[in-house]
């Protein structure tokens, strides 16, 4: 039995879309996978109820405090003690389910993952995955906003911990692993992109295709994209915000029929990030999955799912061995 | 009479597109602007040739050598003297030209241009100015690959910069500038943005919209954003590229009479990134713009408009006073 606890009070729609997701996503998900709502439980049985009632595979454990979108995470974690979020992180650090799941505050995730999970030896800090569409496969960022400033040595554990990553999860043969530069050469980018150059160039552990430029990122040929947690997330915004633009774009100028039409939906499915659901949380001991706070139910059906390949693929696991290895 | 040097040889299309850009220009520009084309004599007047000879407000000026996209620019500039990047950048240094501007190496137009033009006091390192596409008015983003691991200071700079470019070439008044950065609070990103926040919050000189994050770029409400050169660079590159992905997408789900539509081209010209022309190098004594290696006859011709507007407002003599106005 594998238990995903799912933060029921996170994000900008919460408890109705959280509990919708996990109620979408139990159709898909195999009899041996349950749900675990956190949160304020009468909120919860008033959609659950709305819904047509509690299915079996849906568990309810309450938490009386709401984390908001603009506390301070540190000061949050530490003072909310009956928080969604550290409840719902306790159960997993209890064994009492094997993900974590939210779309509340991103920094309060990171802050109370780290706290009450821990980090995995050899990881400073964990890194935000984040999976951005392409014109062909999907590519993974790493990372995209938990570390600023970092160092070539941290670098270098993105690609590691990105690289089991895209196996395990995404499964990827031998996955490919550029680093984020401003030009192929080798001797091109800030000093820590160069020295982290030189650390990925050496290392057996990295199937490394060398620096890439911000153009290679969508073309579809990467499994994973190393960079700075600062260009990650200004890179990740941007990319939500022109997906957006292109949206409002063609809904400005383009018949309803078109925009009605199969072909345009195909267009705008690619485009559109409740495809990819969650970015997971790497580095910690456990399962940890960050939501948009603007996510619709599709998106935490989503995540849902990347909780669960996840924890079958023994994601963590893997990664503690990988860094373990002392490559990192 | 304005005259404007164009590296005829420069980009992946060359001598055919910066000549059938020049032509295209002559029909829209005043009768007091006159293009110099500069590069090998028998290529131009073979493409002029071509296209029904040579106009009168075209001039041609020999240059034997051609730097290539691959050259190291330094080198390049240096060994090549008869190149026509050096040529052309030589006539404006001699007052034979008002501005220059060049499809070719990037890297060895920027080294040329400081060599022979000179930087303003105060300025260690010309910036380069990209115009991004928003649903609204276009946004510039400072610096967008240049500088690499910039000081508070030099962040400060761009600032200054890109305000009077913003309000002498792009007729905004009291432009606001936002600092990319990962969110908005005051305590938000690396040190240098961190401390270059603190710089621009007591700078009476600069309309400071304060940190603005990688989904504001494109809103429409900023003029322009301040960022070190790695992440400008990544962020335009990957737009170019996501722009393409779109188009990419378009066609290949939607339908041909969809795609020809008057509605559609709206759309993909908002996308195109011909429509802005070059990227003006900003910090030199003069004007240089920078195009795109793969910059079609459209975009040479909207390049040779903005280094017109830059030379008739003054601009490089407006950011000289600026910048000896002791605030950088």
């Amino acid at each position: 039995m594998v238990r995903i606890a799912l933060d029921a009070m996170g994000g900008d729609f919460a408890p109705a879309v959280p509990v919708a997701g996990a109620m979408e996503a139990l159709e898909e998900l195999p009899e041996s996978c349950e749900v675990v709502l956190v949160g304020r439980s009468e909120d919860i049985d008033t959609v659950l109820s709305e819904r047509g009632g509690r299915p079996d595979r849906i568990q309810i454990v309450d938490a009386r405090e709401i984390i908001d979108m603009g506390e301070k995470p540190l000061a949050a974690v530490r003072g909310k003690r009956k928080s969604s979020i550290r409840i719902g992180l306790e159960l997993q650090k209890r064994g009492e389910a094997e993900a974590f799941i939210s779309a509340g505050n991103t920094g309060a995730v990171m802050a109370a993952s780290t706290l009450l999970l821990g980090l995995h030896p050899g990881v400073e800090r964990a890194a935000i995955a984040a999976l951005f569409p392409t014109i062909a496969k999907p590519v993974m960022v790493v990372d995209a906003g938990a570390n600023i400033d970092c160092s070539p040595r941290e670098l270098r554990g993105f690609a590691h911990i990105g690289t089991v990553y895209a196996r395990d999860v995404l499964g990827r043969e031998d996955p490919t692993v550029g680093l984020l530069n401003i030009g192929e050469e080798e001797e091109k980018g800030s000093q820590a992109v160069r020295a982290a150059f030189e650390l990925l160039k050496g290392d057996p552990g990295i199937n490394f295709a060398g620096n890439v430029e911000g153009r290679d990122i969508v073309l579809g040929n990467l499994d994973v994209v190393v960079c700075d947690g600062f260009v990650g997330n200004v890179v990740l915004k941007f990319y939500e915000s022109v997906a957006q633009l292109f949206t409002d774009l063609l809904r400005r100028e383009m018949d309803q029929a078109v925009l009605d039409s199969a072909a345009m939906g195909k267009v705008l499915r690619v485009l559109d990030y409740s495809t990819y659901g969650g970015a997971p949380l790497l580095g910690v001991r456990g399962v940890s999955v960050i939501c948009h706070g603007r996510s619709p139910s599709r998106a935490i059906k989503n995540a849902i799912h990347v909780a669960l390949r996840s924890v079958q693929s023994h994601l963590s696991q893997h990664i503690g061995v990988e860094l373990a290895g002392g490559a990192v």
